[in-house]
């Protein structure tokens, strides 16, 4: 795991508007509340609209989250032409999408030049507390920019 | 792969009765649009409150039509009284969500009566043809219902 | 999924060497029995030296054949300087490998200049007949060469 | 994450007997160095018999020893009459596979009844240190014994 640090400040600038482009996370209420370097935090409330048929955050709703977190975690160590795009990923379902809020978390696990690899979780916070939903491995590409 | 049979009437009204009550699918503006025993097939028209920062069809919105076409087309061989409930599932984005319209279809690989394995694709629809974006391999468990 | 086409005897020898370096496959007597442009079929004897604790085929094995299968046929179709490394790859298990004969395909989904997308399975031979046991999904990475 | 807990001494004893019945493992040399509630380790030495076409040890292999770890990890938390087999795994190899040793880990994300999902690594050691090679994300299933 990438111990976090300190982050450039216009790195963590272009992180934080690449998120404000993404017309999904708008549409959900997602925020993006921490970013470090190899570290990116968004949280979303929870909205009937996002459901699935029994009430909970429909699973895709939960990867979208993760997997930006996992994006913009990837990015922070990334160059600054560079865009980034979801390679590829697996999500397990640890527990049903049932809170209030969601808090997912990416983190790299191993940067590279063209691949990195990322790990990410989602929280749900409920009255009972704080439970692991779900836990996401991620690999993100460096897309050249111009 | 399962051959496609057909569906007793009672089972599809079951599914589409599920998905109704998908509130995602009803945001997103899915439709599902074939159902047969172990099939189906969901499709979404492009809209950009959905996009990631590029303009493309953000890959957790590419996940969840297909995640849903996996869970319905598993719900089709479960018994009457079972709910559907994604384990865990594995995307590759083979090229950018671009397009007017994205068609998911999710099939199942292997029934069983605990967990069904199943396997998903999503093609994007534009003004170059049709092309494959996404592929899928889930796990969908059964749940009772009482 | 790429059609199969006529192959250059040129790649496909290359193909042959290359399986013929694998430590691995010698060992467990795997033999490549079919190579095709973005195609490959492996196939093992069972051997009670390659299981797990109940007398199957252990995972890791059936996953080695069709790992083995998806990255030749991603190497059938890049570039002659080209070696190929799994990026990735999921399986899920359907069945337990057990038969006396385990035959991995491995198909090319989406070739790419970098990365390739495969789809891989693994059917077992016994004398209850053909099963498909284990589906693969995987990424391949061509990785340049002197 | 669980926290790995004092294992009764009988479970750690069931765990250890599996282990040995794995003809795999005895054939690659492979050995269980630590057992805990919810954590196994394994270990395996560098062998040109188990390689691919680089001379690095062969994916599958890597992932034979981390569903293994998992697989032990998962079985401590699961009833005396369970066996435990692999549901489905993801591996993203993250350096290749070079070294003289090589240590899986496996970890007890959330265990279940019926299901367990599970979140594994292997680290190569060589003159250079350790690094981290692999990361997996599994489900592991428990099998009624009688």
């Amino acid at each position: 795991m990438q111990k976090p640090q300190n982050l450039d400040p216009a790195v963590e600038a272009r992180a934080r508007a690449g998120f404000a482009l993404q017309g999904l996370m708008k549409t959900i209420g997602a925020e993006i509340t921490h970013v470090a370097a190899g570290e990116c935090r968004i949280e979303m409330p929870f909205d009937a609209a996002f459901t699935q048929q029994d009430g909970f955050v429909h699973a895709g709703i939960i990867t979208s989250i993760v997997d930006t977190a996992c994006g913009f975690a990837a990015y922070t160590l990334m160059g600054e032409s560079s865009g980034v795009l979801s390679v590829e990923y697996k999500v397990n379902f640890l527990r049903p999408a049932a809170g209030e809020k969601f808090i997912a978390t990416g983190r790299v696990l191993k940067p590279g030049r063209t691949l990195t690899v990322c790990s990410g979780e989602v929280t749900a916070i409920s009255k009972d507390g704080e439970n692991l939903i779900a836990a996401m491995q991620a690999t993100m590409m460096a897309i050249p920019r111009n």
